[in-house]
């Protein structure tokens, strides 16, 4: 296994990166060493064109670039309270960490607000020096993310469907369509009818991927979605949707939510319109998060084993940084749990009209 | 504001460092660059001796180490399976990354088993200047991480009650006493008088100050606890703990827990049980997680804002690391945040007998 790919060539220079950047060298100085009056803008820009012509400011920081940092990054592109409400990323983590923390490797973690940041901080990381190695989360439709990187040099994983990622090795594991017809069928067995779908954000690729299954399924079957609401992941967010979902006198009898935590959510506020879960509403959970098997009642989930996949990606990286790690082949697909939150399909549903605030 | 603190003096050699290792020169340094037959312990003693003295392998990471790294360290000890079961972390992250994110700060995060490999990992960080300070958790008796960071020069901030941390500045928030004494009162009030408490590992510092503090106020009343069970804050733990507390026949008919999941586990372990939260039992939990919101019942829980104190700790820290940031005031104290799972003691506890093993 080979470490981070060098740029063929000349080794460019600071003129050339304060040319392109239209900036004096003192300010590309400025830009590496955060000293000085740059704008925040101005210092992106030097920064982005140091890291296209893969230029960095000293020889210190070049030295370290070919060393060991035993650090990899994870750049989550999510508002900061929501890494709090989703117990997705502590999975992750905790995947990840188990692979890193007895090869005494940390995780360099940080949070952007969009896309262009995220990229300059990849740029920013490789010229500095600063990681190995970088697993990006939440594959995106036309992600620049895998080119940027092998550009960079730097070596990466996608965490996402595989075959997606055009230069960049992806992990997860395929057949998420496979899982939501399951959840789909498991209803349908049931007797519902009315199925919603409580989604995530819309730009996701895996929201995307599974609405548009969850559609086909319905259909294959003569039926249309009792509606698909997306949210921001957020408790607020998932106990509106629900709300929404019971309020109609024909009202859902299943709501398939996109993960556990806005399936509890969504249980606790049916829960307190006085409907009974199963017998009056079945939800679906989708992550297998270690709460939902000690709910009552227990929560009927799709297992996309975040944790092994957050240790498989470390283990693909690690490899691919150096080390003399054996990647894991995840042969498994995302399954359906069923436990207790799924039941028949009531025979004529009560409606749910009371209102309700957080506490 | 000042950046790290530098050693004064001649700069070490390497010599001094084979020496005080008992090592060659060749083992030192390989010891920093990963290569050779170096076993674990001599490796670490190795980074131990060059830490003490201040040495560090080479031109670029010495030059760096006075740079800039926009990067903090938290290095949790904990068993990787536990990080993702413990909400708390998440809080603690978010609270961290929104002071963070905005600067451009990322947070190096590291899993460690045990003290020895926590210290050594500060050594090894502030010898290859890899972060420019490190927020300090959980606090413990005679805490040696405080005199170790404070003489490798490193900037932190220890997350704890203040005025225990000799030498580096703690922050929490004070009168944690107080909040667990009002959770006692509001259950003695409400008339239980077998309350048990479902604490955390016995070596944790709040572990034992909440203990103490649960004990003495019962005393004050007349009463003893029911029983104080340790946990390692898993859910298995959680339920185990719980279903102790129920099987007696005098069972507890209020149960205090030490964070807001095991709380959750617990009331789903006594509702498949049969028992009525709160009719039949009291459950308290604490941290005031999000979900704690939604469920239903609301949890009564002991709101410690953990994401305040998270940021307010990172503001403090880049604070020392030179950055312009104002240092937060927790003037607060934790409050008993009383919601729906709390009420008046059952004239007659019933008990609860029939087996329970997760799905």
């Amino acid at each position: 296994m080979s470490g981070p790919v060098g740029r063929q060539g000349r080794r460019p220079t600071i003129k050339a990166v304060a040319a392109a950047a239209g900036v004096s060298t003192a300010a590309v100085s400025q830009a590496f060493h955060g000293k000085g009056r740059l704008s925040e803008p101005t210092r992106q820009r030097i920064l982005d064109a140091a890291g296209e012509l893969g230029w960095s400011p000293s020889a210190p920081a070049a030295a370290l670039r070919n060393a060991r940092t035993r650090t990899l990054a994870l750049v989550v592109r999510r508002p900061t309270d929501v890494l709090g409400a989703d117990p997705h990323f502590s999975e992750l983590i905790t995947g990840i960490e188990g692979e890193l923390a007895p090869r005494g490797y940390g995780l360099l973690l940080h949070l952007v607000a969009g896309a262009q940041e995220e990229n300059a901080l990849y740029r920013q990381l490789t010229a500095e020096g600063r990681v190995d190695g970088a697993v990006l989360t939440d594959a995106r439709t036309n992600d620049p993310r895998p080119a940027l990187l092998a550009r960079l040099g730097l070596p990466a994983v996608l965490l996402g469907p595989p075959d997606r990622a055009g230069g960049v090795p992806s992990v997860g594991l395929g057949h998420q369509g496979a899982a939501v017809e399951e959840v789909v069928r498991h209803l349908l067995e049931l007797g519902h009818r009315r199925i919603a779908y409580v989604a995530g954000p819309a730009d996701l690729q895996h929201t995307r991927l599974r609405g548009g299954v969850f559609e086909t399924a319905l259909k294959a079957a003569g039926l249309r979605p009792y509606a698909v609401l997306h949210t921001d992941f957020t408790e607020v967010s998932a106990v509106a949707a629900t709300r929404a979902l019971l309020e109609a006198p024909d009202r859902a009898t299943a709501i398939v939510y996109a993960n556990d935590s806005m399936a509890v959510c969504g249980i606790g506020a049916a829960q307190r319109d006085g409907l009974r879960v199963p017998d009056d509403l079945s939800v679906v959970g989708y992550d297998n998060l270690p709460l939902g098997r000690w709910l009552h009642p227990r929560l009927t989930t799709v297992d996309q084993q975040v944790q092994r996949v957050g240790a498989a990606a470390a283990r693909l990286l690690l490899a691919r940084c150096g080390e003399d790690v054996e990647e894991t082949v995840l042969d498994d697909r995302p399954r359906l749990v069923v436990r207790e939150s799924t039941g028949p399909a009531p025979a004529s549903p009560v409606s749910a009209l009371s209102p309700v605030s957080p506490g």
